[in-house]
């Protein structure tokens, strides 16, 4: 495979680091720019050899270029796009590892418009609580799922190249359209995080919080993990994919009154069925073998 | 301290052995039964020492012992009590380990009215996905809490005997009531269960759900880890709770909505303090430091 003249990176942290990093360790990048408005970030990334070289603009980063990461959170993403539009070079292929994908459909139509066959967004599974260049890791990709959601218009040979490079990545790559994905994400990411939220604040709201809270232990902790995520991106994500975000939270409504009736009723049996159903589907899960 | 001379456990599993070894390395016991269905299990917990010898009636047992602890489901205890009652000596403490404290409080009252004074009902709060003998270990309780929620008839003396038995396992211990201790863990610990099993039965409920769990990833895998859990155990806590579970769940279909319609309304500050409220909190404790 030709390895990669210049890799610009749009956000320099977590997600860009470790996929530069995966990429120089398979040798298929030349040079790698981080781009950032953390100047102490930037620094950090070129003493870890994340990056090769530091620039504080997306435009002049993006001259010569011929890929082009957006691994900022989403909100971001559209101005980035503009920035870079009028210098992309013909064969530059731009992908992003935004969480969302239809919003970033859309931010792509309206800002690289001209320029729709070289576009592949992407969303590779790989969060952490941990963030910035420093948390960059050769390995974070490993075993880990990439998908990809083509636009209709992105030619089959940058949808070939990103692919191949996320395997080269060490992670399983898998296409669907925007809209499954962002119907699968907030089904099993974006639903739960919201339900946590909700939770602590139901739980922020009692009298005796304090107590609560001392008395808590690993459930909660496993439980409300996620609870303890970055509010503004989680906005973001909530508004951005409202539509599959509200349909789900308001079928967990219809689950919870259900439950609350099998318990104000005190039909045991129905009650451990209930429970059973969810205990083995989430133990046939945890059973897969497969990193998560 | 002087040791306990005969530990009778009822329910020879994880919470039951542990005390005994945690106990046996305090040099605090001199001799342990093991009380139990599964002879397979009492005989591992004979091989390792868990146990000094095995029985499988609790009232032979139970003679002569100067401590028994019921450590089985809730659900057994009222059974096993009434068949110790005619042979428990007077100065037998009787204690357990029942994860909610008012309805253990009723059997009590029910199969040992004339012995209240030696009862001493507690929860030690060391949740395992493991279970059996042969999950035993002698560290469980280092650093863990240990409730107790005496009887208004329960003996100053008794108390203080399983509280310093508890410190001797490493445990810190803590007195409350019986209702503030099932209002306390209804919050923590149950209601997070319940909307866990209510999540998976809705995404259980989606077309795609296959897909949906081959994409699921870490938040999905720690936010329904609980939802793994035994449908007995908790059929019976959620029953036998069910007062301060259902005003807990009431307070939780309420955050939902709130939550709901922010996100209809758009509303991104709203929705941002609401999201940080949670997120502050869930951080806030997680810094706390101490073993949850």
């Amino acid at each position: 495979m030709t390895p990669v003249r210049k890799l610009v990176l749009l956000g320099t942290g977590l997600i860009g680091g470790s996929f530069a990093l995966a990429l120089k360790r398979a040798r298929l990048v030349e040079h790698v720019v981080g781009v950032g408005r953390n100047q102490a970030n930037l620094a950090r990334a070129l003493d870890l050899n994340v990056i090769d070289s530091a620039s504080q603009s997306a435009a002049e980063a993006a001259r010569g270029a011929d890929l082009v990461l957006l691994a900022t959170p989403v909100g971001q993403m559209g101005a980035l796009m503009a920035e870079i539009a009028p210098v992309l070079a013909d064969d530059c292929i731009v992908t992003d590892g935004g969480s969302t994908k239809q919003d970033v459909a859309a931010l792509y139509r309206e800002h690289l418009g001209e320029r729709l066959a070289q576009c592949v967004p992407g969303h590779p599974i790989a969060g952490s609580e941990l963030s910035g260049a420093a948390a960059a890791q050769y390995g974070l990709f490993e075993g880990r799922r990439v998908v990809l959601t083509p636009l209709p218009e992105t030619a089959v040979d940058a949808v070939a190249r990103i692919r191949a490079l996320w395997l080269a990545c060490g992670a399983d790559v898998f296409e669907m359209s925007a809209a499954e994905h962002d119907g699968v994400f907030a089904a099993v990411s974006h639903v739960p995080h919201l339900l946590s939220f909700a939770y602590m604040n139901a739980l922020l709201d009692k009298a005796d919080v304090g107590t609560c809270l001392d008395f808590a232990a690993t459930g909660f902790r496993d439980f409300t993990r996620i609870a303890g995520s970055h509010p503004d991106m989680w906005r973001d994500i909530s508004l951005a994919n409202s539509g599959a975000v509200l349909n789900d939270l308001r079928a967990n409504l219809g689950a919870l009154q259900t439950l609350i009736s099998l318990i104000e009723s005190g039909d045991a049996d129905a009650l451990t069925a209930y429970i059973g159903r969810a205990s083995k589907a989430r133990t046939d899960w945890g059973s897969r073998g497969r990193k998560p």
